[in-house]
């Protein structure tokens, strides 16, 4: 008889089914930053990569599952083979070429698309019931992608767009007014990319309005230049890019938040990238982030914000952009 | 077009399922640490409470909620109607008659069976596929009036047992040593009770056996007398009832240790109360705590200790007790 | 050679000063719940207890001390000497009768400001470099008395406030709404009791102003009865304690918040009572809650909220009944 | 008026000492590992970057940044000059070149020391108090210069030792019996590489040690070949490296782990690199693990395990072997 045999009496026979499997696909740097913030933030205790670049995927499983003690003991498993992944509650796709120093994200699109068309419909094959949270970019054209070839209802297709916008907006508005990020409220809508939208309208402190203190703030004529901030938040993913290679903590951190809001079925209220065919006039079938209520079904709500006329008018270009390259795209 | 109407535009229906649902049978001071301790150590989202005082169930369910922004958005309801228990993954419970001050937990056990006959068929009719966690006492013995009544397979039903003994004996060994108490490995078997065996051959600091150091340790003829700190476990909960009334808080965070390891699915070891027929050559159909890796079964195994032949002999009468009790009992 | 003494090889001397140090006063349910919320949130790793009441002092002491390996290994310590709090970085006072059923919070006031008299000194001789946090009720009277008695500059003394009714405000909201507490944003401000005020023009989801879609919300002549929810605010005290026969969990875990935002030198804003002469036209010298920022230091910052007359109006009629009722003290 | 100055009134000057300030020296993948997991798991709320690449440093700052509002609100600092690591209760050193693939951490010991020339006395300069725990390979002569060169008493100089082997060696164990790593008991010590040493003799589940189950459990004749799970831990490193390009997440994790226990205060267990002249007979001034009690003083004890000959061997062959490097290094 082995030791295990003598150590233990078995009962029953162990299960890995986990009510909160989250599967990440891409191991590069951002799939990573969310698989560890995953699993340091406890959001799930069963985290599944995949990828297929087979040496890589193994290192990362391995540095993982050394240090599963220290979190809990977290299961976390890897495969290049999509069966894995079955029975996931949330899958987070972050494969796909990576933004180049200077290159936009819709420059990526037909490379990634490509990807998708792999990815998706393996992962419906083994989850059907699952949400999918696209982070690859240009990430609200592969959310319509992915929606498109998951044939999922479009509530459990989400993209991670502007919730990452969002938070660094908070940030920079904490340090200018010297109080915690999450005090500082306000939204980045619309495309994660050059043509987001800041909802200076909404932002506000304690519920007193910025724009009361200030009415011109967010404009032009501002004589505090409060729009800079915006413009540092469009401007974040290039400047990171340019100086250490890559972003990955922040994205990380804001999947994690959105896959946590999910699981735990909170109705939290984030910027993701959600169908907004009839929302703001929008007359195109894409994907724009808007503040969305999140939970166990995906999104069951979007919020209808007071947006003035300037800018309804961004957002409905960009859902013009985004429909342009979508009609060039084969899928 | 009433405000909620004009804020959100919906898009799909919010579900309440929530995979980590768990259901608090027992609303009173360990009823009520244990429902705390889940919410503030983020162990379910989604916690239910049933009691038949309606007052007291009511005013817990709103300062529950009251604080829900404090503990991740999680839900809490409550009713004297089981229905709204369907779907837990874990049902504890905790009502019952308490241990007065003096009174044995053994005294307790008809009225609590009485009340275990009403519980346990309700909770397993609307949630069939549940694990149980008992904690009212005298745990064992209901532990195994619980099983029979509920139909379940016995990995499925799982008395908190001696999980509070074994952290009360880590806790007295960190204060002798100065270290801290996670660091104190050692368990309490047996009966949650007079009876309870302190397994010394285990006892061990970073895995250096304390029996090494002082072979007498644990019997009477010590002179270090650390046979004491099993004395101290046992005279406990007697202690602290007489001093504040009753238990809860360190009851609470056993079971939603327990708890964790179940939703977690982390093959946790923890001294549960688990069917023993067959282990250390008992032969009675009754329920003691042993060290049992925990996941989303239940139990999945239960180690086999090496016991000496006076601690096998304690656990054996601790079970012909256990036996006796139940033999007497109307269910 | 003693066991311990052969199990360890010592190098340095432990301390226990614990830059965390976080001492409560009073272990009555509020006292009780306040420092079980920082054990299970880990806001402190290292907590002291202080009681007249010797045995019920214990038992609390020793039931958290039984269930430290479920909360990180946190120290627990407890004395009827306040020698015992040396060092602390924030001491959180609770003690005093407690609210009967019926009773106003202000009629609790001289027997209270007698127990601050004993209690206050003893804190700030032992931990001259503290935060009082103050919990008591009448909250906002007594945070002034503890102010005056120990000699702190005002940014150090803090009432636990409308911290609290704030939180139950946004969980009503979040209940009609159907989103996350979290996601519901207003303020009330002023008494902890029956004056306070609900800023309903800083009410949002998302940045929208539910007052752009419901001018009239608030009010008496609001067709959807939004006021009702600031009324069962003002009532959520009474109800609990009636049904219940004390408040404990939201009382616990606000604080528990606001201790973690000190201790962590956040920046959080949270609405809790301030020295408020100067603000708002407000010119007695008395304690109101209004959102401030809190780090280290206390409080850093006070948010200058943009009242109506009205609004403005009953925040100082509240000033005035508080500062009639500090006249009438003898301290 | 501008905006910041209309909407606040200020109380008191924010403070950023933070008692639980860390600093990380080295941004490469190890150091950004321990101060994302330092962050994510709230060890700190204040995380100080240092490295001497601007671009790099700058672009992990802002990425580290951009996510704290999800990290409850922790500030991050980062700089080239060490004045912004004043005040650090740890210093945590990763900088170094870091081991290619097939290189011994050996090999790379003079051009770490040459580093730590220039690192720790700007350290020690500005946190007189602080503890440093040295990660840098080779780490346990990386840990004897870096005590050298600060002139601080040996139990606030740590290095990370093999707390990563131990945490390995855990999962692995882990795996192969079932059950969660946390629930495994077992210490690798010695040299952090090629030699260390897998204390067979403790290893136990649930108090049971394992050889009395194998007895041969660990030597090269047992027929489970159990040694082998010690083979693989000494290979990790080099396996993860020769798979990813580096290893981060699981010394990040341990890193982490053993900060906690620092700045908590916990008296936590856990093997760490320390002085070891005297202990096991080992007459070499020399760093190496063994299982230590970590507290706000950094070590307060070492276990004295109860080592067979041959593992006290390997212990004073890897001390005599660590000092022949030592004494030909120039510092």
């Amino acid at each position: 008889m082995g030791t295990k045999e003598a150590l233990f009496t078995n009962v029953s026979i162990p299960v890995r089914s986990s009510g909160n499997k989250v599967t990440v696909v891409g191991v590069g740097q951002v799939g990573m930053a969310c698989a560890f913030s995953i699993l340091t933030q406890h959001v799930s205790s069963h985290v599944c990569l995949i990828d297929c670049v087979e040496d890589k995927l193994k290192g990362e499983l391995l540095d993982l599952q050394h240090g599963s003690s220290f979190v809990k003991n977290a299961k976390v498993e890897a495969s290049t083979d999509y069966a894995i992944s079955a029975g996931s509650k949330v899958c987070i796709v972050t494969a796909g070429a990576r933004q180049r120093e200077g290159e936009t994200r819709l420059d990526l699109v037909q490379r990634n698309t490509d990807i998708m068309k792999f990815i998706i419909p393996q992962l419906v094959k083994y989850s059907p019931d699952t949400i999918l949270v696209i982070v690859s970019n240009p990430v609200d054209i592969l959310t319509h992608v992915a929606w498109k070839l998951s044939g999922l209802p479009k509530h459990r297709v989400i993209g991670s767009g502007t919730n990452l916008d969002s938070s660094r907006f908070r940030f920079l508005l904490s340090q200018r007014l010297g109080v915690a990020p999450t005090s500082c409220h306000g939204y980045i809508i619309g495309e994660h990319g050059d043509s987001s939208v800041a909802v200076w309208s909404g932002v506000n402190i304690a519920g007193v309005r910025l724009r009361e203190l200030n009415p011109k703030m967010g404009s032009a004529n501002d004589a505090e230049n409060w729009s800079q901030l915006h413009q540092q938040v469009i401007d974040s993913a290039y400047e990171v890019i340019k100086l250490k290679g890559y972003t990955s903590w922040a994205i990380g951190l804001s999947v994690s938040h959105i896959v946590g809001a999910i699981i735990r079925n909170t109705g939290n209220i984030q910027a993701v990238s959600v169908h907004v065919k009839g929302l703001h006039d929008i007359e195109q079938d894409v994907f724009l982030s808007l503040p969305a209520v999140l939970g166990e079904e995906g999104v069951t709500d979007v919020v209808n914000q007071i947006l003035s006329v300037e800018e309804k008018g961004k957002l409905q270009s960009s859902a013009k952009l985004m429909a342009e390259v979508q009609d060039g795209l084969r899928f």
